[in-house]
């Protein structure tokens, strides 16, 4: 091994997508050794001081360029098509969550016929391709369902709860739309798990989290109320979705809990997830470090909460005539424990631009702490 | 405010050296949504992936034309000469630490002479320019002495523990060495403190740490043993030394427990310090992201740990015929919930290429996860 006697062997991580998911990879993985190489949509992104690439994600010899010299290719988004993945799966690249598994994050009709082969509980559900069709779901489900798109759709775009066909005539363009039951749910909660190639698995806590205009607001985890049986549950609904679908990396399940206490799966989302942002501060591992691991196949960090609560608050849109960085002098001087994440994106209403967490040993203590940071960062 | 609307005015820092201390700034830097810029001395460096400028710390242009542009610059090390500091500051840059303070890191014999008229603890020291006044020294204290360069030292280097003069003629070029008494003492301990240009000050709990050949081995956060007192005693030296000499960011000050228990200052560093690394994973805010806090004058975070026992055990050399990132899956698998910390360095006999932090309940299996996991990187 005289080769590579004095030498460094970094792995290295190749990233498509510049956004924050990507930035908030780049710390733990400078930490723990992985260069990592981001393939940004444009220069100035969230991810900007990784990018050693611009372009088009959609554009298979752009990708092609980008993959060669990383060890691995991982994703800020799920947008990348079907075509280019398996083109360097073809070259012999090692992509992770590879494109059998991202379909199902990519086609929400596809993942609901999959989770309904894996007997996964889910809201009742169709493929409508035309007014009649939904008529007749809607007419078999109260009269007011939730019509989605089953492409391209995130916080909130591309859902409508609609009470008649006509609400999504210009959704009819030839295409099946996925019809679903509304929902009576009593909270939303999201379950994490981590998956090597290898297949080895870690789940993280299930967490509750509370949705504001479709786009996640805050998040507590563990979530409160819910007892070991909650855990289990969520647990094993995450661990069969990661298993069945073979995704690699990090898995998020968004679970609807009913009024009658069923967990019914919502969405899913093959990466970091926003209801995962906690653990940066509240977790062993992070979602962040685990997915730099799982992604690698390297062996998976103690996915468990460092103290009893973990409180996250997103800052969604920030101030409207200042920079979110005019307020970290009056923040940090409040808050000296609460950890403060920012995107390196300009304020904009709605967006996110950076979240808080907050942890410690008393729920409502903790729940304050991270509201009250954040609160100053909206006008 | 029109003209920011929408905008964002990201706080930039620039740091001079691309060290690990450099490197390990770059992750709370990122998170906290401060950009840096590294002026690295060499492509390849550990704090490559911020790296703006390569070139030479000690030729004035090529500092001054990396300071352009940056809100504030700090360093990695505390090398950078008087002139170029001061310089700087004449050019209306902001330097944290300032030039006024960062002579007493850089001149050992300033140190001490200041830490005198501070009234702080210190070993019996004197100024000696030649054999005969370093005999006299030795003859007042016990005949064994140790001898250290004014400049330059560090990591054991420019430090002999000699009984005769002989032992330093090489030393005796026309400045004054600084001779100590070979202090008793039982253990060493580290206190850090951050400060603010406005003058803001919090203190970390001192911490033991373990030397091996002049090299800090490993670090126990907080001392076990202690008590309040010598907690309060420790953070009182730390504080006084803060502010008596002006420092800005990151102190650390090394002490000398005696075998008749006083503290007795042996050296400082103005900068994160390896007697920290602990606080990364085991304190509220670490030191990295304190550093950067404190020397773009944001309020500071709670120094305080997150739980009961920290313990940093450094990677020396790393493993002679292989790379650090081949003992990844073995040391990540048996041990999943200790961080690791590596620097992007090529292992090399005695040099520090990364460490690992554990931290828990119980002191002897935090000392044992840590030390363990850190085996699997020796040879």
């Amino acid at each position: 091994m005289d080769a590579t006697k004095g030498s460094t062997m970094a792995l290295t991580l190749g990233i498509v997508g510049g956004g924050q998911l990507a930035r908030m990879m780049i710390a733990p993985a400078v930490e723990l050794g992985v260069q990592v190489r981001v393939l940004a949509e444009e220069p100035g992104m969230s991810a900007a001081i990784a990018a050693t690439a611009t372009g088009d994600y959609r554009d298979l010899e752009t990708v092609r360029a980008f993959a060669e010299g990383v060890d691995v290719v991982t994703f800020d988004h799920e947008h990348v098509p079907q075509e280019v993945l398996r083109a360097l799966v073809a070259d012999g690249v090692r992509v992770h969550p590879g494109p059998d598994a991202l379909q199902f994050a990519q086609d929400k009709l596809a993942m609901r016929a999959r989770l309904a082969e894996l007997g996964m509980p889910q809201p009742e559900w169709a493929a409508v391709t035309d007014a009649g069709q939904l008529q007749a779901f809607l007419d078999d489900h109260g009269g007011r369902v939730v019509v989605k798109t089953p492409r391209g759709g995130y916080d909130g775009k591309g859902v409508r709860v609609v009470a008649d066909p006509s609400e999504v005539a210009d959704w009819f363009d030839g295409g099946a739309l996925l019809a679903e039951e509304l929902v009576d749910f009593s909270r939303e909660l999201a379950q994490q798990v981590a998956r090597r190639p290898s297949g080895d698995l870690v789940a993280y806590p299930v967490v509750e989290t509370v949705q504001r205009g479709g786009v996640c607001a805050e998040v507590i985890a563990p979530a409160p109320r819910g007892g070991s049986r909650l855990a289990e549950v969520a647990a094993g609904i995450g661990t069969a979705i990661a298993e069945g679908l073979g995704v690699t990396g990090m898995l998020a399940v968004e679970l609807f809990e009913t009024t009658d206490e069923r967990l019914l799966v919502n969405e899913l989302a093959m990466r970091p997830h926003n209801s995962g942002h906690w653990g940066q501060d509240g977790a062993v591992t992070g979602q962040f470090e685990q997915h730099v691991r799982a992604v690698l196949d390297l062996p998976l960090g103690d996915p468990q909460p460092r103290q009893p609560w973990a409180v996250m608050v997103n800052i969604l849109g920030g101030p409207a005539h200042d920079t979110l960085e005019s307020r970290f002098p009056a923040a940090l001087e409040a808050h000296p424990a609460v950890k403060l994440h920012t995107y390196g994106k300009a304020p904009r209403p709605g967006r996110k631009v950076g979240h808080v967490n907050a942890v410690g040993d008393d729920l409502d203590t903790v729940v304050y702490e991270a509201r009250a940071a954040a609160a100053f960062f909206a006008d």
